[in-house]
C-alpha cells in the first residue's frame, strides 16, 4: 500500500466529518462495534487514552480530599423512583434485569444509568453527626443509557466514567466543592487534553435531572459543533429530604445534608479525536498520548541501523512513553503515515545517513515539521518539543473556537450566522424556556451555558426582543 | 466507651469465625450491606485496599506485556450459549436484562458473568495473521453471579476482579502465558499481602467451566478452611473453535489460536481479613495498607503536643501512607482500639513526656511490641519495622497452614483428622471423580488442586484404595 492509497482510505474530513470520526476510531484501534448494539469494545490503544485521563485525574481528585468507594451496579426500580425528577429524567433511558439465578425478580433492578439513589440511601444510614461530615467519595465505573442512536465514545449505551456523590455540613460548602470539580474538570481538559473550554452554568432546561444548578465546561470540535465535557451538579437538599439523609448539626438540631455529584466520561476520547484530528488521522495531544515519540529505522536492513535505532529507544525509554517500530514487512512509508494515523506526537527518523552524521529527524505530527537533532541533544530536544505541541495544539483550538464565536441581536442574525459556519454564536436570552425552545427549533441550537466570563452583547432577548441582561453561548451539539 | 466494651462489640473470632467476619467488614468500615441484595458497597477504607492491590498488579502485568482494555458489560445470548461446557456452568447464575430504553428486547443480555465468550467473539474479527498474534487483554471491571448465599467480599454476587483473556499462536505460549500468570498471583498474594500459597492445577471436577486445565492458588484461613485466591484457565482451541478465531500461520495455512484465561478479585481483600485478622480486629499486611502509620498524641491538651505530633507527621507523610488523629471527642484509648482494629500496622504515641525525651513510642499492630524510638530515627525504624511486620505476619499464616495441615492414608484417618481440626489434608488419589465425590459427601472437603509440589504420602488412593499416583491437597472452602 503506498501512501496515497493509506490516506485515502480515511475519509475527507471536509467532506464528512461524522464518517471521518468513524474511520479514525476503527483505523486507529481505538475501539470498535461488538454483537452487543450500541455498546463499544475499547481496545488496548484507546483504553491506555483512558487510563492516562484516569491517572491525571484521580491524582487531582485525591488531592481535594475526594475518596473512591465502589457501589452495586444494579438499583432497585424504588430507590429509582424515590427523586420525581430524577426518575422522570432516567426512567426512559435504563436497560432492566427482571430475571436472574434462573427466576423471575420480584422487584426489577436497573443497572445504574448513574449512582445519585443508591450513593444517597447509603449515606443516609452512615450519616449521624456534623463530625461525620463531609463525605466525598466517587466511583471509576460503567454506566448503561438506552440511547437510541449511538456513536462510538460520544454516546454510547454503556460507557466509562467517574461519578463523584458529596454531601456536607452547610450550602456553601456544597457549592464551593462543585465549582471546585468544574475547576478540576477543565484543568484535565485544557491543561492535559489540550482543549479549550467555556465554563458556565446550565439554563433550566439543560439541567440534570434532579439538580438545583448544573455547571458544565463546553469544547467546541473541528466542524464547530458544541461537546458537552464534564458537568457538576448541586443539588441542594433535594436528594437528602426523599432519602433522608440527616444530622445532629453543631447546635444538636437534625438537619439535611448539602449534596453534588460530578461526572466526566470516555466522550473526552471522542473529544479528542474530534477537536485535534485532521486528514493524516488522529492527532495526540502529547500528556495523554499513550505512544509520545515512535522510532522508525530508515534502510533497517543496512548494517547497524537496527542496532542504533535500539540503543536510541533503550536510552529515551525511562523518560518518554516510546514505541519503535522494527516490523519487516512494511515500508519505512508506510510506517510514517500507520503512526500519523495513530496520531503520535513524534516520530523519530533515524537512516545511515544521519548515523554517520550523529543526527537523527524528529518530524512533529502537529505541524509536520522535520527537525534535524544531534543524538546526544535528542532528550532535551523532545522534552521542549512536547510542551511546544502540546502548547500549538491548544492554540490552535482556541483560534478556531474564536473564529467559529460570533454574536448575533436577534433571530435572522442567528439564523444567517448558523448557515454561514456552524460554531457558537453569543447572544442575550431572557430567561424564558419558550425562547429556547423556539431557538431550537429554528436553528437546531441549544444553549449551552451561561459562560461565567459574562460579555455585553446587547440588551434585549435574540428570540423575543424582551430586556435580557444573560449572555449566552449556543451551539448545536454532538 | 471503654477499651473492654470496645473490643466486646466484635465477636470472638475462636466463638464465632463467619461473625467475627461480618463484624470486622462492618466495623472497620471496608463495605456494607445494600438495597441490591447479596451487593455490598465498598467503603473508602475497603477501596484503597483495591486500589493497592490493583497498582501492585496491574504493574506486574503490564510488565509481562499486558494490555488493558474494556469490552461491554453485556453479552447476548447467543453469543454465552456457543460453548457447550461453559453456557452449562454459568446460564444458572446470570442476571438477564430482558428490557431497556422503554421496549422488550428481542434477544436477552446478561451480565457478564466473565468474558470468555464476547473477547473471543472480537478476537475473531481482529485476528488475521500470525503477526497479530498475541493478543495478551485484560480487564478491570465488575462481574455478576447470582449466588444463592452471599458473604461480603468472599462470595458477592457482584464482585470486582481483572479478567485476562489471551490467545497464541502456538500451544506451548499459550500454556507459558497460563502458568506466567499464576506465578504473578502468587508473587501479589504472598509478596504483597504476605499469605503463602499452595499452587496446583485443579482436578476435573473443579475446572473452569470449558478450560483443559485450571490452575490455582489456595490459601489458608485463621479457622482452617481453604480459599481459592487466583486461577489461570488453559483453553487450548475449546473456545477458539466454535467462535471461529483463525489466523494464517507460518506456513500459510489456517490455524485456530490457543487461549488463556486468568483472574484475582476482591475476594482477596476476604483473604486478608481471614488470614490475619484477631481479637482485636483486622490486621492490614504493610505493602496493601491505606494507612502504614498513625499517630495518636496523648495529652493532646498539653502546650506543644499537638504541634509536635503534626512536625512529626508531615517529616514522614511523603515517605509513608500515614494519617494523624487529632479528634478531639474521644480519648486516645478509644483512638488506640480504633486504629487496631482498622489493622494499622504501626501506631505512633507521642505525649508530653517523649517529647521532653527526643522520642516517641512505636507500637505494631502483629505483635503489639511497643518500641521506645529518638525522634530523629523514627523514619528509618519504621522502614525496618514495616519489612519485619511483613516477614512476620507471613510466617505466622506459614506456621499455622503447616500445623493444620495433615496426612491421611483412608476414609477413617481422613474423617478423623478433620474432625479434629478443619485444615488441609495430603492424600493420595486415583483420579477417578467417583472419589472425590464420595470425599466431599463424606468429609464436606472438596479437592483443592493437585499442588506442583508432589510428595508421596502413599501408593494408594484414599478413598477406593486402588493404586494412586497423584497426591491432592483437601480442605473445605469459603
Amino acid at each position: 500500500m503506498n501512501k496515497e492509497d493509506f490516506v485515502k482510505e480515511i475519509t475527507n474530513i471536509d467532506e464528512n466529518f461524522a464518517q471521518w470520526y468513524t474511520d479514525i476510531v476503527r483505523k486507529a484501534e481505538l475501539a470498535d462495534y461488538t454483537e452487543t448494539k450500541g455498546c463499544i469494545a475499547i481496545r488496548p490503544y484507546g483504553y491506555a487514552i483512558w487510563e492516562n485521563i484516569q491517572n491525571y485525574a484521580d491524582k487531582l481528585f485525591k488531592e481535594s480530599g475526594v475518596k473512591n468507594t465502589y457501589f452495586p451496579v444494579l438499583i432497585p426500580e424504588s430507590l429509582l423512583q424515590k427523586e420525581k425528577d430524577h426518575v422522570e429524567g432516567f426512567a426512559p433511558e435504563v436497560a432492566w434485569v427482571t430475571e436472574a439465578g434462573g427466576e423471575k425478580l420480584e422487584e426489577k433492578l436497573c443497572i445504574r444509568p448513574t449512582s445519585e439513589t443508591i450513593f444517597t440511601t447509603m449515606y443516609s444510614k452512615w450519616l449521624k453527626s456534623w463530625r461525620d461530615l463531609p463525605f466525598v467519595y466517587n466511583q471509576w465505573c460503567s454506566v448503561l443509557r438506552w440511547e437510541k442512536e449511538t456513536r462510538p465514545f460520544l454516546r454510547s449505551r454503556e460507557f466509562l466514567w467517574q461519578e463523584g456523590h458529596t454531601i456536607h455540613e452547610t450550602e456553601k460548602e456544597a457549592k464551593e466543592r462543585t465549582l471546585k470539580m468544574l475547576d478540576i474538570y477543565s484543568d484535565i481538559v485544557e491543561n492535559f487534553l489540550a482543549i479549550p473550554v467555556i465554563k458556565g452554568i446550565k439554563t433550566e432546561t439543560e439541567r440534570f435531572a434532579g439538580a438545583v444548578e448544573t455547571y458544565t465546561i463546553e469544547a467546541m470540535t473541528y466542524d464547530g459543533k458544541a461537546l458537552q465535557s464534564g458537568t457538576s451538579h448541586y443539588f441542594g437538599q433535594n436528594f437528602t429530604k426523599p432519602f433522608d439523609v440527616k444530622f445532629q448539626n453543631r447546635e444538636g438540631k437534625q438537619e439535611y445534608a448539602y449534596q453534588t455529584s460530578w461526572g466526566i466520561s470516555t466522550r473526552l476520547i471522542g473529544a479528542i479525536i474530534m477537536a485535534h484530528g485532521d486528514n493524516r488521522g488522529l492527532k495526540l495531544p502529547p500528556k495523554v498520548a499513550p505512544i509520545q515519540v515512535v522510532i522508525v529505522p530508515v534502510a533497517m536492513h543496512k548494517e547497524g541501523v537496527k542496532e542504533k535505532a535500539e540503543e536510541l529507544y533503550n536510552s529515551l525509554k525511562d523518560k518518554f512513553r516510546m514505541e519503535i517500530d522494527l516490523r519487516d514487512n512494511v515500508s519505512p512509508g508506510f510506517k510514517f503515515n500507520d503512526w500519523e494515523m495513530k496520531g503520535v506526537p513524534i516520530r523519530i527518523e533515524i537512516g545511515p545517513r544521519d548515523i554517520e552524521n550523529g543526527v537523527c529527524v524528529l518530524v512533529r505530527r502537529d505541524t509536520q515539521e522535520k527537525i534535524t537533532v544531534k543524538l546526544d541533544e535528542v532528550d532535551k530536544e523532545i522534552d521542549n518539543l512536547l510542551v511546544e505541541i502540546h502548547n500549538n495544539m491548544f492554540e490552535t483550538c482556541k483560534k478556531r473556537m474564536n473564529a467559529k464565536t460570533t454574536i448575533a441581536h436577534n433571530l435572522d442574525e442567528f439564523k444567517a450566522n448558523m448557515d454561514k459556519e456552524q460554531g457558537f454564536i453569543k447572544a442575550m436570552w431572557c430567561g424564558s424556556s419558550e425562547c429556547e425552545a423556539k431557538i431550537k427549533e429554528l436553528t437546531a441550537a441549544k444553549s449551552r451555558c451561561i459562560p461565567f466570563e459574562q460579555e455585553k452583547v446587547g440588551d434585549t432577548c435574540v428570540c423575543c426582543g424582551k430586556k435580557a441582561d444573560k449572555m449566552v453561548i449556543w451551539g448545536r451539539q454532538y
